[in-house]
């Protein structure tokens, strides 16, 4: 068992993380004030994990509410999040009502926005079911869903009031999306964590093997990180450095995820291709060397993520779809690249032929 | 010219109260930081006010896009917050364009709840136009939108930087819209100012022939009134007085606007009426004597309020929407109450056949 402290004045709170913690009335019941709960979820997670938590809550006396989503990225939209809101409602939830995510990223972007906007704020606890958000998605507040136009466009910080990572339920995630998950582990350690990605490169075979202690080192350590970065940058306002450094392949990613449309790459998957890219750009501009480069391929292969170019888009859609991404400040496209294997920084001055030229090379002759 | 602070530590703005300030680049120009700004308007306004501000803000050299609303309660709605945000997508705003609402209460709630919510958190700028929205929706930071098992059901709290009352916009308001706001102004003195109470009873005449220096005052009052409130409670979370007193004559009438139907009843009468409810239920209680209640009835009359029984809803019925309204907490409906003219408390201790009685004389023999 491990915990790790998000130390963000009044909205503090911890990260567990553990095997079989979901079962465990002790680690959920304690922060659910009122009399209400309302669990949010997807239809594969419910048939696995929904009976235990919801006997937990209701042996604790609390008045269980269940929201059942279809779940997939397609579904995370405001008509999505308005079907929560009609389940509340229709049950009489009350503003106290603590809202519970038990699913990967989908579901807890949704209900935490839910929870966020449902009478203008309702608590919140994290109950990641996947990899990517037991490190990532679940701890720092972001919440939010997508709109046509451009990926989690709409959304609000609502900082949870408690994370609980189950490690119990990484033994039955799907291959693709463990892969997936690790994406975020090895960016924190691109951007933040030297050691750690040092770390990586010579235990990957058993983390890929989901030996059950390197799990939770990995998740800890990942929250670890990001802990750091958002103490110090909450709500994304930093100029520079801040939460704006994990974004690290995302700018890159979600024109990827854009350009091919939502559902078709996993978030993990376009964030190992951007950040591959990412890294490329920084040799361009001699701000990492080649081999550096090299290292963070290799690691992203061992864990069996995309690296190489794609279909579906063109160099000019791929750019333009990177401009609409609201990392954009001023006109001038921001991008996170690395200054070495372990710390990354925000770059605005490069010549933009660099930039079309990375671009191209993982674009070119694949346009649709 | 009239300023009120309202004191939010780092979310501390001004409102400022004059005659002409729309059209006055000074007053707006320096509270837009980025060079972007979205003003969401609806239609009639757009016709009467939407240049002025346009020119004053590209004459200062921001790229400014529009947003107009059909307008009306039945647009509040998160398809129609959908359509703000499809606007500002499609003309690039980044997540530090200003919003600024230029309207009466609905386009403030839709543009405040659309700017809390653009790319998690843009800044917002009301601009009122309407008596309703200048003494009470632009100030306090509460933005959202109405769901059909419920109104302001969803929302967030998203503080503006500046409001900019412009009492000139007064002068053409329909005549039931600016007793709507009336409604607000008179709620002000029944909770929280005495004195105010009485001068409004002195110079009711004055200020419904709606003279210059007379409409300055009472919204000047009217905001220091609202400040006080939510300076000790921004987030609605104190238990017994705090914001929830805001809310004197609003559990009844939701109930009224929603029994009735959105768009039928302006928010402002329905508030009139559930004032009349609640002061005949404080007359019940022995909390206040008769008197005080003939005594609000009297200048909400002289406002050109309606305080009478109403068709539409029985008083099941609008018990039922009543005790479905967010302010309930724990099962038990909770009832702002006067303890003299001048002075509200909540109040969760009372016969339960006493709020049927008081519910039956306003809807008795009326349901549809």
């Amino acid at each position: 068992m491990k915990t790790v402290k998000i130390d963000l004045g009044a909205r503090s709170y911890e990260v567990r993380i553990g095997r079989g913690i979901l079962g465990r009335a002790g680690e959920i019941l304690p922060w659910i004030e009122g009399a209400q709960a309302c669990i949010v979820t997807d239809q594969i997670v419910a048939e696995r994990y929904l009976a235990p938590l919801r006997a937990a809550l209701a042996d604790g006396g609390k008045e269980v509410t269940e929201c059942v989503l279809p779940g997939g990225e397609r579904d995370k939209t405001l008509d999505g999040v308005s079907r929560i809101f009609e389940t509340m409602l229709r049950a009489r939830c009350e503003r106290g009502v603590s809202v519970i995510a038990l699913g990967g990223g989908v579901v807890g972007d949704m209900a935490g926005f839910a929870a966020a906007c449902y009478q203008r704020g309702a608590p919140f606890i994290q109950a990641p079911t996947t990899l990517l958000a037991q490190v990532d998605s679940s701890v720092g507040g972001k919440t939010g869903v997508n709109h046509e136009l451009g990926k989690n466009m709409i959304g609000a910080f609502h900082q949870p009031r408690r994370v609980l990572a189950d490690t119990a339920v990484l033994d039955t995630l799907d291959k693709r999306q463990f892969s997936a998950g690790m994406a975020e582990v090895i960016k924190y350690g691109a951007i933040n964590d030297a050691e750690f990605f040092t770390w990586l490169e010579e235990n990957i075979g058993a983390v890929m093997a989901r030996e059950h202690g390197e799990l939770e080192f990995i998740i800890e350590r990942a929250c670890a990180n990001k802990a750091q970065v958002i103490e110090r940058d909450e709500h994304e306002n930093a100029s520079g450095g801040g939460r704006a450094l994990l974004n690290f392949g995302h700018t890159f990613g979600h024109a990827i995820e854009a350009g091919a449309g939502y559902g078709n790459w996993l978030h993990g998957e376009a964030v190992a291709t951007g950040m591959v890219m990412a890294a490329r750009m920084s040799a361009r501009l001699d701000m990492i060397p080649a081999e550096e480069c090299a290292r963070l391929e290799k690691l992203l292969r061992a864990a069996e993520l995309p690296v190489a170019p794609f279909a579906g888009i063109d160099a000019d859609g791929m750019l333009d779809l990177m401009r609409g991404d609201k990392k954009v400040r001023g006109g001038k496209l921001r991008l996170v690249l690395l200054r070495a294997l372990g710390a990354a920084e925000v770059v605005e001055d490069y010549p933009p032929e660099a930039l079309r030229e990375i671009v191209a090379q993982f674009t070119a002759g694949k346009s649709a």
